[in-house]
């Protein structure tokens, strides 16, 4: 059974074929955030400290961290994020105990969030680029971490899933070399927007049982990328999330502070018998209840953790 | 390719593994709805003729047509249900022109709605019952129509899959003896609550695809089972149907007047490429738009309707 296995401070989250779906939290990246990376050039750590909050409050199990920003008094990020991406984990990690997702293509970046994490972060990612095939499996190896790995190569990203597929074998293959076991690679298959190619999602499911079946790796995603340019975006993320959980996806990074997309992965974690009883569902259903009444699903579901934490003392947020 | 080819007067839908999933209308079904079955009793059928309506304009493709009323003047079936079954079919195709769907325990009832439906109705049910198999089988044979099979026999609803699969196995058997091919045989492998047994949801999608695989049947399902006694119950059908169509299911006997399952069933469809360019979608998005402001899904579906058959002359309901 494929179990990656990953960690914080003092906290172990496992991505498995018989665990609830990973939700890797993508909010704390200024890439496309153009008010966040000017905070970020002014010192200004405020909507990090928020996004990291409401993240975990709403059920991210991890969350990703990227650095990536480029300042107007400095352009070259092999300066800038390194020392950023630093700052951003203490920070993080000094809020909630969840493990993080070290997210950057700049190597810099990479080893020097490897360098300040606590427990065993993911790293994000490597590709079947050679170049970044010699430059991120060693660090992947020097730091014993899992590591998200793309299908793409030298060539590009392929439309077709089977050269797709190669490439994440290609990865698996590479990385055994290197010593580094199936199970601690999280091949990301690439979703396509199903608006520009009807396969889409075909391609995935398909995709993520063969890499299961054949490889034994465990999944993840961009999953909004599916609904790219589509109206009701949310509806069609929130049918295809279980579908790709039903196929055997087993984590996604993703907005968590969306109420009809956790809505979806929490029945869907019932559905696949990894939530006993519905305990999860039938706290989650009082959330949705609240939000059905006009409450702010991030305030909510912070409300309710909050008083969880009276209850349970595993859930209380360190301080 | 299996196909389940269904008619009315004048429209063919398809139940198939490449064509959208076939949503039966189950609203039509005094059980369990005491108003209803008083109207009935009383002559009064605005709320048949509102819930064929209203079923049709929300996307459903077939309507179940159920007389299974226990009159307070006449507590035999036997004797009530084959003419209100007549009643009822004749009513519903003057309205609408989607194909029947015939849902009956009376065997007069039965042959009454196969008399008068026009077209090519799906009959719903034969069982592992031997009684059933004997009563329901000759009349499929006779009236050359599609079957519902629900995987039951005499010793019951078994809670192992593979005995519920092995009975399904039976049917499609008994009715090769019959000349009836497989292809007009949708297998119901019968959904438990989610909330009483957590390999419920496993249990469907594993079925469906040996059905699919090993019997090559269409299959359905009353996909509101799964939910049962759980809170935000919509949450869960609406994760259910998307997995359960990535599955292989090709239809289920739902409630079309739920937005949110519709919703995930369109989605679903488009995911699957049976929504050539997210056409339907994009149709649907502009309803979902109205229904997120306030407007009532029946009612805007059914404006939505009414102006496409301006443009399109397929759409256009018989008066």
């Amino acid at each position: 059974m494929t179990r990656t296995v990953l960690e914080s401070k003092s906290k172990t989250v496992v991505i498995g074929f018989d665990e609830p779906f990973c939700v890797i939290g993508e909010r704390i990246n200024p890439t496309g955030r153009k008010a966040l990376a000017a905070q970020l050039e002014a010192g200004d750590f405020s909507t990090v400290e928020k996004d990291a909050l409401e993240q975990v409050a709403c059920g991210a199990m991890v969350l990703d961290i990227n650095a990536g920003v480029v300042y107007n008094s400095n352009p070259n990020p092999n300066e800038t994020e390194p020392p950023l991406m630093t700052k951003m984990i203490e920070m993080v990690q000094g809020l909630v105990d969840v493990p993080l997702c070290i997210d950057s293509s700049v190597p810099g970046a990479l080893e020097a969030g490897l360098a300040v994490a606590q427990g065993r972060p993911l790293l994000n990612s490597v590709t079947g680029e050679e170049e970044r095939l010699e430059l991120v499996l060693p660090l992947v190896k020097k730091y014993n971490v899992p590591v998200v790995a793309i299908s793409n190569d030298d060539t590009g990203i392929s439309m077709d899933p089977d050269v797709r597929f190669a490439v994440a074998k290609k990865i698996v293959e590479r990385a055994a070399d290197f010593g580094i076991p199936a199970h601690d690679i999280v091949v990301d298959p690439l979703v396509m927007p199903i608006g520009a190619l009807g396969t889409a999602g075909q391609q995935v499911f398909t995709l993520v049982r063969r890499l299961r079946e054949e490889l034994g790796v465990n999944t993840t995603c961009g999953a909004s990328n599916i609904s790219f340019g589509l109206p009701n975006r949310h509806g069609i993320n929130a049918a295809f999330l279980p579908m790709a959980i039903c196929a055997g996806m087993t984590s996604a990074i993703m907005n968590p502070v969306r109420p009809v997309e956790m809505e979806a992965i929490r029945a869907a974690n019932f559905l696949m018998n990894n939530d006993a009883n519905g305990t999860e569902w039938i706290k989650f259903a009082r959330v949705m209840d609240q939000v059905k009444d006009g409450a702010n699903f991030a305030e909510a579901s912070t409300a309710a953790r909050a008083s969880g934490a009276g209850k349970d003392g595993r859930r209380r947020r360190r301080a």
